[in-house]
């Protein structure tokens, strides 16, 4: 996406006169108080990024696992089977993506030798930019849908361009309907706990020129209540073959207020998020984080400096489930880049 | 309640031997990182307190006022009228009990000569004693009805013995199975934007020794899926004559994922907080607040300062409705100091 005059992805292949090839990440735990782009060669670094968060989101960590195992290849192919590929299938538990990458960078270098980096390389390359020709796609056909009227867009979480290489998911809905000359206005759930919503989407948002609100995630429904909500658009982690859908904490609840108001409620995935070998959303494990997530706080003072406080009793534990799953009855509509999937 | 060896209440008036008598009060702005009591034979200091959220919640804000106006009476009896009343009600604007407290010092002061002020601070104590009474009642027929086996309880904001002199609203019937040797556990929705759960009825959970968890307000749905919240206990705001429940925004999505789930969902509040003159929830006008409850944050760094900070992208609104209306059809079971209400 466009930032200024430059364009971005949230993860790239990097290539430059002096540089032989690396991988280009946005540090997304610094958005949106700063905006700083991350270079590596080493892949372990990039495993770290995936690990510690610097790139989220289930198609921008697969985009970035098939990066950093092209670089693995390349630097290291003796250990490519025994140590780089574990390593980064345990970066991170949830995200369909990450183990579809990996597969498919496993079954690339099976066939290859390890003088094929460059193949190893254009085949990283090719899965990043399926995902966003995908994206694109998915938010054509999603925009279509939205173009009947429903400009009001509430949505949960960042199911961006940050999130999903380009475009993103639920927001290239958003994107696309912008580009189409329409005026959508997007309800951004802040999304507890690390408020992806308030940090990410509404700084897309901003950085789009899409006019958009910040609320508690608790506050959907009341809004809903309202009759101040046309449509809620949301990505996933995870589809199961019955259509249930896991995606971030709040997701759930989310649907049964949209089930409750008749607000069409739709998930915008590729269908590489499809997991045709979870056959319900109750074989999908949920990732359990950290107490600090709920917590404690960043963000920065009014000077600008970075500050992690603590904003809740001290001593107490907190329950931190990062997902939630959605039965597809509480769904209108799931898209991916060939239009409206049934299971 | 108590807190270490002594007893507390969130105000109460204080006599000494050196001090002729005087209001004290629990600064709440400090918690739950500090705990300090103010004293002050001041009237205008404990205006001041009401004023700046020093004493919170609604039972908690009425007694303060009748104890502030109980000093009037007994330091400046002049001015008792035309300046201290107006004063007191002047310093918040929604809360019922504030307005209800004023009116009966009013009354009381109409009656007595200006060496009545023992009769007027015996007025305020008993205001003050009796919203601790019908707490602690309200809390046994609620915990009668939690013994029967719901043990793993989710609230939503605090309706705790902070916000209500003592005791408490939602938690009377927390800390009443408690006392009769049962070990409830408790969900700590932790309440955005201003995170009344995680700050307050977490603190005031641990305080007690009640085994409780901090938790994202969107994750409540999840674990009602997963079996695992066996009630649902809030206070309310304010409650119409048909039965709707005006509190916390996100008590409605609350109910909605209850409603699903077949979990109990009481309220918990004394009958003061009846508003025969309002017939529905629709009738309830809604408080919007500022945006920089949701955009910033307070909390304490490592070394224990004071830090406010922005947690979301900058230049981006807030949508910040304080509180919402929950239909009387999504509630179990309305509680107050007589037993369970019916409208």
């Amino acid at each position: 996406m466009q930032i200024g005059k430059e364009f971005y992805r949230a993860v790239n292949w990097y290539t430059h006169k002096q540089c032989a090839g690396a991988v280009q990440w946005i540090d997304q735990r610094l958005l949106p108080h700063r905006f700083e782009q991350c270079t590596s060669a080493d892949p372990e670094e990039v495993a770290v990024a995936i690990e510690t968060m610097q790139v989220r989101g289930a198609p921008t960590i697969g985009a970035a696992a098939a990066y950093g195992l092209a670089l693995a290849w390349k630097q290291d192919p003796k250990s490519f089977f025994i140590h780089w590929l574990p390593r980064f299938r345990a970066t991170r538990p949830t995200a369909v993506n990450l183990f579809d990458a990996c597969d498919m960078m496993e079954q690339a270098a099976h066939g290859m030798s390890s003088a094929d980096a460059d193949r190893m390389i254009q085949r990283a390359i090719g899965y990043a930019d399926a995902e966003v020709d995908a994206n694109m796609r998915m938010g054509v056909h999603l925009a279509e849908h939205l173009a009947r009227g429903e400009r009001r867009i509430l949505t949960h979480c960042n199911a961006g361009w940050l999130a999903a290489v380009d475009w993103g998911t639920a927001t290239s809905g958003i994107y696309q309907l912008q580009n189409a000359g329409e005026k959508p206005f997007v309800w951004v759930d802040e999304t507890r706990p690390r408020l992806q919503g308030a940090r990410l989407t509404a700084w897309e948002m901003n950085q789009a020129g899409i006019d958009c609100r910040i609320q508690a995630d608790s506050a959907a429904a009341w809004m809903m209540a309202q009759g101040k909500v046309d449509a809620i658009v949301v990505g996933a982690d995870r589809i199961a073959a019955n259509g249930d859908v896991a995606n971030k904490v709040g997701t759930y609840m989310l649907s049964l207020a949209a089930r409750e108001h008749d607000v069409p409620f739709y998930v915008a995935a590729p269908s590489t998020t499809f997991d045709a070998a979870c056959a319900t959303g109750a074989g999908i494990r949920i990732e359990m984080r950290d107490d600090g997530e709920v917590t404690m706080m960043d963000g920065v003072d009014a000077k600008g400096a970075v500050r992690h406080i603590r904003i809740a009793a001290q001593g107490v534990a907190a329950n931190n489930p990062a997902f939630d799953v959605t039965p597809y009855a509480n769904i209108t509509g799931i898209f991916n880049e060939e239009g409206i999937w049934r299971p």
